[in-house]
């Protein structure tokens, strides 16, 4: 399986790299990772945007499909849905757990719990991805 | 109701702003937007980034919340869902149009079409705005 | 193309059929129907049950997607999200309007509006619709 | 707290009654049900119909937030989302079990997962409930 090393060197020129999202845990039915919400990442009132939430978490439901792909498949998401719950202050630290629901030949389901630095459910984003023929 | 520039200028220092949404046309039931796909807003394969899709459509939704927020009153997106459709590719611009689907004293439900550079539909993001107390 | 009648009898013995579903319009972008709110379709306080919304939709986006299928193809559904708007009371008509969103290869995606007896907005669901090989 | 005999009669007349959901535990955090697939909740091919997973569903997360309102509160559901994983035979017995991931003042969100008789994940379903003022 792939390194953390060589994730993080393949998110880094990314939307993931350029949000500053640090992957922490890689296995096939588990992907962590955190990010510092930067003043850029929020919204109004110093908080962190709900998109932050969505492409912090779109990524880990997709690095964890990646690590589950068969030989010359690739994957696209078709569809995430996004419950948005509590906050996350600018200057704090977010971190992002992933688990498969299902990991199955033609989809995989993803669900991404993301919580604020006092632990509190802040997002639960679930995901389906698509396994298509095709190197990515 | 709020013109153009300072409604560009309020996103400037923020997530919409870093990611370069330029907001174009903002009527009460009608938001209009457009973003450069930069390289730093894609995934793997010189695509716009899922979470980016997203966050765009989440601005413009909010953005038309805010427009029909009464005196006195703020809003949080509570929940936003999102079918992914077809790609949009690195250099060149995706517009974003959002339509209010409802917009009642409790809750407004605002729909955003993300179409590429040819006029194809590449995501369509619906997303729920709860009105509550309190100045944003 | 498939009638309305013969639309309506494969329906009959299935869950639509229990529910009172009648479909009045059948096109490849664009299904209709209606269905009488009776009370054992409703949630307490005598008006329409939220699942019951989701079934109606479903039934049409469904059925939308199987006037569009290749011959040999079949199709499922992957998900499916709702956003509740308005009420319709129990021994009122409600209807439903499915247009396409996508008809591709691998996915098709349908959103279904449904109207209460007033014509207010009750319901939005946006499916999404698998293609996949095999009779269904 | 309501007794399960109690909750099972208010929901007899309802749609929840009319498919035959039957609640099997209350607590406060968690709601359990089961269902048996009769064939008149089946899609073709025998197999339950899709807005019969979200009707369950749609039950048990109502019913769990009416387990936590406040005196003189109610709730409406406002969005559902739903993803399909796989399927459940006609005949066969579908076990619901939906779990609070937020009980907040404002709004609770929960989380029901559907499984087969094999005890295979086929659906989970993720919806928002506002509370609002006013009895039920």
């Amino acid at each position: 399986m792939i390194s953390l090393d060589a994730m993080q060197q393949l998110l880094a020129p990314l939307f993931p790299g350029a949000m500053g999202v640090r992957v922490t845990e890689l296995a096939p039915e588990r992907v962590v990772a955190e990010m510092l919400v930067r003043p850029d990442l929020c919204t109004a009132g110093g908080i962190l945007h709900g998109g932050a939430y969505m492409a912090f978490a779109d990524t880990l439901g997709a690095v964890g499909t990646v690590l589950n792909l068969p030989q010359g498949k690739r994957t696209t998401t078709t569809d995430s849905s996004t419950k948005f719950i509590a906050a996350a202050r600018a200057g704090t630290v977010v971190s992002g757990e992933s688990v498969a629901l299902h990991r199955g030949r033609t989809t995989m389901v993803w669900q991404t719990s993301i919580r604020n630095a006092e632990g509190r459910l802040c997002a639960v984003v679930t995901q389906t991805q698509l396994v298509l023929d095709g190197a990515g």
